[in-house]
């Protein structure tokens, strides 16, 4: 391929712009809107996570709780926490954090987050509500590839979108957020033959599997924009996408890097749901 | 094109043996299974049609009360219907059959539907359950889609399917459906540039839209199952679907008639969802 390469979509200043929106509606309003994270793990990524996220919230006026039920706890714990969460008029968001326990089912679970406080879309009723065109938070990961898109001017209507994994906190509720913008909408998944073929039709290409690198030069079209939803830990303790940066960006139109591209989004989204959970929006 | 014409994929043999199951484990069970369908229009077409399911009812043991609350009814007494339903511990199944009056929100009142009772997954938490792979009711005419294909022994794992249509009651869960089968899975729309292009990678193809005559021999790879949901009135009382049947029959691999393809099989899933609800599965 010749020309040039690719832009980098890069996502700190939308997510700068998004902190910066929140700040100034909780400086003006008499409520500090307040998240409550559930986590349940011992697992030190995770648990540096959810501190990016409580510090990213302090930043912007948000109240952060983190309540740690350890890595040991009981689903049935874990569902009286959210309902009494959801039940807290103090409390405006609330986010169960995976990994969960083993045996502890995160799906069944979130239908205990009243869905007027998922702010990370994790009860299937916000995800039915989204794919019914009904008012609904969607997980915060999802929106944030949006947010990137527009954020960048991305043309959707009418586009071929093509999202790599169907998972039910990204891809499957990406689809509906694309479809709901009139992109025509192919998911893709393990059990896809061709990936490459498949892929290399899409204008707008979103991976969101979880596998490092497998997204290659050869599976994205001339100008595609690309979007890396993937976080895979490397050896040396650091993070890599889905998509093979390096091959990728000479040939693609425009393309997130891991990190600094969906991550910092997501937390923003996070937290602008959670101040339009309070009613600040 | 050359090559034998396709199969006509008719639905009363689908139909039939899904009737005949639910015959069975109502004639062996003391429970009787009870579907009421909530009506509230004046279109001489859907009550013939619900006249249907309640005649295709009675034949296999099932109970069907059809509430009539007439075309001018508010949203508060459809409501409040629903709701008197679904607590209602006699009735299995409950059924809001559209079109509503106008301005009355179909999706919005679906969700006074006890999930457990909402046997035409109208629901939108029925919607999300299913997309999330927890147990739910798929709209029965998504269902039939299913059904038809599998008892004509379409292989869908790794196949490429292309949806044509978007809806919340057909296309959306439809999308799910196929996926949780390990399909590849494209939604087309009106904002779909060159539709024939999307169509033509299919090789199994599902036309739900509302258009008569939609798609043509020029939409459809050779050799594709194409399964028409479209039920378009003809200028002479009858029906016709989305797709020209003499001009694709002769390129398809299969297709399904209209009327006598996906409706009767629609019909038939209602009813044994009902069976399921009353528990007698």
């Amino acid at each position: 391929m010749t020309g040039s390469p690719g832009v980098e979509l890069r996502g700190r200043e939308t997510a700068a712009a998004i902190k910066e929106e929140i700040a100034g509606l909780v400086r003006s309003s008499a409520t500090t809107p307040r998240l409550a994270v559930v986590v349940a793990t011992g697992d030190e990524a995770t648990l540096w996570y959810v501190r990016s996220i409580a510090k990213a919230a302090g930043g912007v006026g948000v109240a952060c709780d983190v309540v740690d039920l350890g890595p040991a706890a009981p689903a049935e714990r874990v569902r009286a926490t959210l309902e009494r969460l959801s039940a807290d008029p103090g409390v405006h968001g609330v986010m169960l954090q995976t990994p969960l326990p083993e045996g502890v089912p995160a799906q069944e679970l979130a239908l205990s987050i009243d869905p007027a406080k998922d702010v990370d879309g994790a009860n299937p009723l916000s995800l039915g509500r989204l794919a019914a065109g009904l008012p609904a938070f969607a997980p915060a990961t999802a929106a944030a590839v949006m947010a990137l898109l527009d954020h960048h001017g991305v043309a959707l209507e009418g586009a071929r979108a093509v999202v790599v994994g169907r998972s039910t906190v990204v891809g499957k509720p990406l689809a509906h957020l694309l479809l709901d913008r009139h992109a025509t909408v192919t998911v893709c998944h393990s059990r896809t033959r061709d990936l490459a073929a498949v892929t290399s039709t899409a204008e707008v290409l979103v991976a969101a599997v979880g596998r490092a690198g497998l997204i290659g030069a050869g599976h994205v079209a001339p100008g595609a924009v690309v979007i890396d939803v993937g976080t895979n830990p490397t050896a040396d303790g650091g993070l890599t996408g889905d998509v093979d940066f390096d091959a990728v960006i000479g040939r693609a139109g425009a393309l997130t890097p891991v990190p600094g591209g969906v991550g910092p989004v997501t937390t923003a989204l996070l937290l602008r749901h959670t101040v339009t959970a309070a009613g600040l929006t």
